[in-house]
């Protein structure tokens, strides 16, 4: 019998067109750290996550890797050969765009949002909606280089306020 | 200055028809649990995970609301009001279909994958790819109630095998 009290939320995938320009997206921009990658015969997954949610610092990517179905908040990204360099790649769907719009965006929880827009604006980031636009302050929405939405929230704000 | 070492990879949202079907599907077959609802005025928002990720045990939905900003792990449901009645509504695209595929599917890991795939079968889920099914094993896709791809892995099966 399977207990599904035991069940985690792993990860979240998406297709990505070009791994060098998204991975460094998710490490220099966002601060997650691939920690391993699988190659099939035509793609590439990479898997991406927050290394405070292995339960050990200093880890490398093998024991990381040994450790990762045991964790939530991983994401993967796939990279199907070619699409990088494809000039007739018209890009991938965010989810947000008819028709069909179905997925919608992830949300990153930062250590205060003012300053993490602040550091994504030196970085050069894209913004759809900064915290000062629009009804809701207390958030803030940013492009990855695919065009999927990442949602910005500080950490220690009152629930109250949403 | 905002230190992305504190960042956490929050929550996954993607939209659904009913919030009745699915709320009902992510509690009972997959055992995540909703905490906490925010309505707009034509949309409600539902946020679920797995009780484990709160780091205590028999916390209240307020408890849970006011925790969740210092986990990962959490799906958010968006329901747009008067999709789950109306019969020109098309459903939402799961992000695995042309034009624009580019959400690929979230991922559920288990204790047993064969117990699982057993329970899903018990409780009349719909299977994309049984363990037995093509090459990969190890893993299993069922389909949520719009149609989104859900991956299922074991929690402790050997990572070489990958």
């Amino acid at each position: 019998m399977s207990d599904p009290s035991t069940y985690k939320f792993n990860h979240t995938m998406f297709r990505i067109k070009d791994p060098k320009v998204s991975i460094e997206f998710y490490e220099k921009v966002l601060g997650m750290e691939k920690f391993k990658e699988s190659a099939g015969s035509d793609f590439t997954n990479f898997f991406l996550a927050f290394p405070s949610g292995f339960g050990g610092s200093n880890l490398s990517d093998d024991e990381k890797a040994a450790k990762m179905f045991n964790r939530e908040g991983i994401l993967e990204l796939c990279h199907n050969h070619g699409t990088e360099s494809d000039s007739n790649f018209k890009g991938y769907a965010s989810g947000n765009e008819e028709p069909g719009r179905g997925f919608g965006h992830i949300a990153i929880t930062v250590d205060d949002l003012d300053a993490a827009c602040k550091r994504f604006d030196d970085l050069g980031v894209k913004f759809k909606k900064r915290p000062e636009e629009g009804r809701m302050r207390h958030i803030a929405f940013i492009y990855d280089p695919d065009g999927y939405w990442i949602e910005i929230l500080a950490n220690n704000r009152d629930v109250a306020h949403k």
